[in-house]
């Protein structure tokens, strides 16, 4: 987490820790904290105040979008990419569930996605950025085709609304979060992946989008989502995001030549190793690279010992030991996605970092081949 | 929050900031430390590690407790007493819900809440103790009614599984958490009311219980609860719960003796007050008190400029400006329920405190009766 935003969270921890929906005049303040906190995330968004739902983090949020949706609509369908979070596909696959493919480089292709949209379609869900191979999908085309959607499905007659939600959890660090000029009208973020407070996040919900709440309670956050409000996490996440989005342009160029140094010296001292994805549409942070004839875990472990902490695909899915169906969805065969290593760069990461994992990697590959 | 709360947090919000799922051994050791809290949750409340969820608050924990068992078994029907918090009242009316009323010391009635369940009832869930007027209700008793039902549905050979759950959010800094005492099968706590972080909470969830899922994602808490953990909020929650649990004893007598010293002032100062709910079965940090002819609104206000603050019913309705339902459920009109006032203590309030407040009520309730 960013020391500022630390900062910032610190008094609301201790001496005002009032529930911000109590009537006495320094639980109002809280109150009011909160709805500047609303407001800021608001700006760097593009959006209303009234279309920020506080949530407990980015699998709430991708819940709420999803289930929130399809409760509505129970006799719709959502459309998903095949490479989308568990968050995303597991709520996804409780209503009828349709998955589009991705292309080998892992991006989205417009005429696919469109063969899968038909009239029961309720809700289109797309990741931004992908978390593992951080392709980087082109919303504005997606929210383009979906827009053609709506016109032909007024034109003749048929009142299903349809929806466009995105998971933009590992985008927000670096791209534009205008939700207008992406075309969404469901955005989901995570507070975590910011440098700001775990357990929280927000969900985007363009004003007039049908929605049922996922969790009930005392009427807050429009009643869309019960519970007193986590007045730390809130004015901490929207410092967060003020951080992050402010820098944004110097961070994607510093961290974008920190991974090309690092993945050039990896190809260029190894033989046979590939990346996976595409190097064009690609967050500036990520890295996934396959070292054909090595196991993956392996790797980790010996990395881990030397200092080098990396995974092979999403934290969530470290313990089941099955190859990344993210790279799978690429084409990989088992055992290529089974010679992945997912590394990720940060605010931290500076340049001694870097040479220091490129060396320990092309050392601990060059050691696992020759035994 | 508890400053030692606040202390054991501390680290978990900068360096130890990992992902207790990646695999690497800093984050196994952070995976580590939400175990032994998980244990220490269950310490207290006399269950096993197993059995503690950890959630984003009592909010989510009721919903999980309630959906997630009404999920399983949609033709069923869920049992819930008249002055049920929100959390529990407003999941429950999704399903086929039957509400057991209250007499007018707000004490269930074993025989009506008994009347109350079928052979198509899933689930039974009953507050420990009321969070307007402190009521406690004898779970154990709860549960022996429970326990016959079963009985009887296992001669009859009546499949359907039937559960208790209890929100015991208000119960938890005074009185005996253990679950086999109480007989129950989920029980929700909330961090942000033992002196521990807001936007924390647990479920417990007695092994064998079914239960659905609220929010999907990556397996985390026995894939009953989606989403990277709340690592200092674990870490927190467990601190707040050992102190809380370790000083109830002594609590108990010091906030009974100020609370009953504050009612003594008030009842004898002021004509015509009254106390709402029962004395004998009470939490000791709450007074709920009616003063006839006064507007309960107006006299938040009025006190609140004096720097006592105090509500009229429950915190997330203050906005609605409706007479509480709890005093309704007691019988109480709405008018005598709209001049009533909800005072906490807790554990900062101290005898100089209860004296000031007592004095300014006096004063302000003698002075608007003037008027």
């Amino acid at each position: 987490m960013h020391d500022s935003v630390k900062e910032v969270m610190n008094k609301y921890l201790s001496e005002q820790f009032y529930n911000p929906s109590s009537t006495y005049l320094l639980a109002q303040q809280v109150k009011k904290d909160i709805n500047d906190a609303r407001k800021t995330v608001a700006h760097w968004l593009g959006a209303k105040p009234a279309e920020i739902i506080f949530t407990a983090g980015a699998t709430e949020s991708n819940n709420l979008a999803i289930r929130g949706v399809m409760e509505k609509f129970p006799s719709a369908n959502v459309v998903v990419s095949a490479i989308e979070h568990e968050a995303v596909l597991l709520p996804s696959t409780k209503y009828e569930c349709k998955v589009a493919p991705v292309d080998s480089k892992g991006r989205l292709t417009l005429s696919k996605l469109a063969e899968h949209v038909d009239d029961q379609t309720a809700l289109v869900s797309i990741i931004y950025a992908n978390n593992e191979i951080g392709t980087i999908q082109s919303l504005s085309d997606v929210s383009k085709l979906i827009k053609d959607v709506r016109h032909d499905r007024k034109l003749r007659g048929v009142r299903q609304p349809l929806y466009l939600h995105t998971d933009a959890v590992q985008a927000t660090n670096y791209l534009d979060m205008h939700v207008s000029k992406l075309g969404v009208d469901l955005m989901t973020l995570s507070g975590a992946k910011i440098y700001g407070p775990k357990q929280m996040g927000c969900l985007y919900v363009r004003g007039g989008t049908k929605l049922e709440p996922l969790i009930y309670g005392g009427g807050q956050e429009k009643s869309l989502r019960g519970g007193t409000e986590n007045v730390a996490g809130i004015i901490g996440f929207a410092k967060a995001i003020e951080l992050v989005q402010a820098d944004r342009h110097s961070e994607v160029k510093r961290l974008g030549e920190l991974r090309n140094k690092l993945m050039k010296t990896l190809v260029d001292s190894l033989e046979g190793v590939q990346v996976a994805g595409t190097m064009k549409k690609r967050l500036p942070n990520n890295l996934n690279i396959s070292f054909p004839g090595i196991n993956g875990e392996r790797l980790v472990m010996e990395l881990d010992e030397r200092g080098v902490m990396v995974a092979t695909g999403a934290a969530c899915e470290a313990s089941n030991n099955e190859p990344s169906y993210v790279l799978k969805a690429l084409g990989q065969s088992d055992q290529k996605a089974s010679s992945s290593l997912r590394i990720s760069l940060g605010r931290d990461t500076n340049v001694s970092e870097i040479e220091k994992a490129g060396k320990t990697i092309v050392d601990v590959v060059k050691s696992l081949r020759q035994n």
